[in-house]
C-alpha cells in the first residue's frame, strides 16, 4: 500500500519554457492514474521516464486548456504505440464530443478500449472503484464546472496476532485468510471467538485529495477531511485577494486555511501565476496557516 | 523583400523530448505567417524569441494531431495576452468546429477578430492575396485532406534607369512613382516614352513552397516548379518505401527527384520518423537526387 505522486506541471494560464501546466501522475496501490493533462504532458512523461502506457484512468477536473489541451495528443500517442489495454476518461460532460470530434476529423481509428465517464453531479459522488481503491469528486466552485478528486486507498487487511492463534488449536493455517478479512472463528462445538481477539486493525488505507481550479469554498472541507495529502490550488497571493474572487481561484493564504480546517496531513500548493518570480512567496504565505506546505515543482515526486 | 523561415519542429507523430511536431514561422515582406501548429509550437515560439504576436495569418495544411493539436491552445494565449487584432486560420474543413467547440467548452469569450478560411478545393487555387504577397494551396495526397502552401512575393517595382531619365528634360521628380509602376511616359506633345526605356526590371519576388504530408506525387510540380526554397516532407528512408506508400508518406529520395524535377533552388527535408536516430542519412539520400539539401532542424533559419 502506497500512494507516489509525480508532478507533471503547476503553473497556470500558459505553458512556458520550463513552466507546464497541470498534471499529475499518480501511483495509488498499484493503480496507474492521470489527474488533469495540460498541453505537453506526454512530453513531461517522458522527460520524468514515467511508463505512461500503464495509465489505466485520465481524471479532468475541468475543460480549461491548462488542464486538457494535452489529452487529444497523449490519446492519439496511446493508439500510435498500439496500446491495447482500457483506457477510462473521467471529466466533466463535453469531453467525449471534443475528443471523438478530433478523433473522426483526423480519421484516427483507436485500437483500444476507450471508455469515456462523464461528469455533471454538483454534489460528491463515487466515480471509481475496484478492491483496493476509490476515487470521488470534490466539486469545486470555479468559472465553469469543475472538481477535484479524492483518491483512497481502501483499508489493508488485519494483521495476524500469533501469539493469541496459537492458543488455539482448532486455528489452522488454512483460517488465516478469513481472519484477514475480519470474520469471527467458528470453533468445533459452535462457539465463536471474536476476530479482534485473533488480529490486530487493519493498515488505514492513505488518501489524496487534488482540488484544482477553485476560489476559497469551505463547502470542500468535509469532503477532504484529515486526509494524508492535500493538493490545492494557489493562483495568487493574497495581494491579489481581489482578483482570486474575481477570477474564481484562490491565494496561498486561503490554501492553507483549508488545509488547517480540514486537518490533512501535509499540503501541496500549486498552479501559480506568471506574475510572480518568488515562488517561495507562496510557500511563506501558506505556511503561515499551515505548516506542512510544500510546493509544486515539475518531476518533484511526493509519497505517502 | 525577404523571406526569413523558422523552423519550430520537424518530426513525425508524437512530440518527444527535443523532437518537435511540424510548425514553421515564416516572414514574408514583413508579413508573419504559422504554418502548421503541432502541439508544443507555443513553447517553441516563446524558445526561439520570435514574436508570435505578430502572426496574422495560420495555414494548417490537415488536421493530425502533429500538425494541428497545438492550434487551439496558442489560440487561447492570444486570449490572455489580451491580443487585439485579428487573426486569419487557413486549414481544411472541420478545423473551424474543433476550434470553436473548444472555445465554447471553456466559455472562453475571444476578444480579437477570428477568421476562419476552410479549405475544401482538390485543386490548387489563391487562398491569400494583398498587395505584396499571395499564397496559393498545393494540393497533396495523405490519409485525409491535406494542402501545401505555396507562398510568392509579388515582383518589386522597376528600377529608374536614370541615366535614360535625364536626358528628358519633360519627366519630373513627380513621375518617378509612375514609371517604377511600369506606365509609359507621355510627352506634351502626345508622344509616348516606352517604359522599358527608362526602367529596369523590378527584381522578381521570392517564393517558398512548403510540401507537408504526402506521398510522392508529380502533379505538385507544376505549382512548385522554379521556386526559391521547397520543404518537401520525408518521412522515411527508401528502405521502407512500401511502407511510405502504404501511410502516404515520402522518402528522402522522393523529395530529391521532386525538387530536381521542379527545379528548384534549394530544398528542405523534414518530418522525420523516430525510427531512424542518424538524421544525415536522410540528407545523404536526397543529395543523390538534389544536390542543395539541407535538414529542416528546431531553431534553424533559412533567408531567400
Amino acid at each position: 500500500m502506497s500512494i507516489n505522486l509525480t508532478i507533471l506541471g503547476c503553473h497556470s494560464a500558459t505553458p512556458r519554457i520550463n513552466a507546464h501546466t497541470t498534471s499529475q501522475f499518480l501511483d495509488i496501490n498499484n493503480r496507474t492514474f492521470l489527474i488533469d493533462c495540460g498541453e505537453g504532458t506526454q512530453v513531461q512523461l517522458r522527460k520524468y521516464k514515467l511508463r505512461f502506457s500503464k495509465i489505466q484512468c485520465i481524471f479532468i477536473s475541468h475543460l480549461h486548456g491548462d488542464h486538457f489541451y494535452g489529452l487529444i495528443g497523449l490519446i492519439s500517442t496511446f493508439m500510435l504505440h498500439k496500446r491495447n489495454h482500457e483506457l477510462h476518461l473521467y471529466g466533466p460532460k463535453g469531453m467525449k464530443e471534443v475528443i471523438t470530434l478530433q478523433l473522426k476529423l483526423s480519421k484516427t481509428w483507436i485500437n483500444f478500449g476507450l471508455y469515456f465517464h462523464e461528469l455533471t453531479s454538483k454534489s460528491s459522488e463515487l466515480i471509481y472503484e475496484d478492491d483496493k481503491v476509490t476515487v470521488h469528486t470534490i466539486p469545486l466552485k470555479h468559472r465553469i464546472y469543475t472538481n477535484g478528486f479524492l483518491f483512497k486507498e481502501k483499508d489493508g487487511d488485519r494483521k495476524l496476532n500469533m501469539g493469541k492463534i496459537i492458543k488455539h488449536e482448532e486455528i489452522d493455517v488454512c483460517d488465516y485468510r478469513n481472519l484477514q478479512l475480519g470474520k469471527d472463528f467458528k470453533n468445533g462445538d459452535g462457539s465463536i471467538i471474536k476476530n479482534e481477539l485473533l488480529t490486530f486493525p487493519a493498515t488505514p488505507g492513505k488518501s489524496y485529495a487534488f482540488c484544482s481550479d477553485t476560489m476559497f469554498s469551505k463547502s470542500i472541507v468535509p469532503i477532504i477531511e484529515n486526509c494524508d495529502l492535500l493538493y490545492h490550488e494557489t493562483t495568487f497571493l493574497k495581494d491579489k485577494e481581489e482578483l482570486a474572487t474575481t477570477t474564481m481561484h484562490s491565494t496561498a493564504q486561503q490554501a492553507g486555511i483549508i488545509a488547517k480546517m480540514a486537518n490533512v496531513k501535509n499540503l501541496i500548493i500549486g498552479h501559480f501565476s506568471a506574475r510572480y518570480p518568488d515562488l517561495n512567496l507562496f510557500k511563506q504565505e501558506a505556511m503561515a496557516e499551515f505548516k506542512n506546505t510544500e510546493l509544486a515543482k515539475a518531476g518533484k515526486e511526493f509519497q505517502v
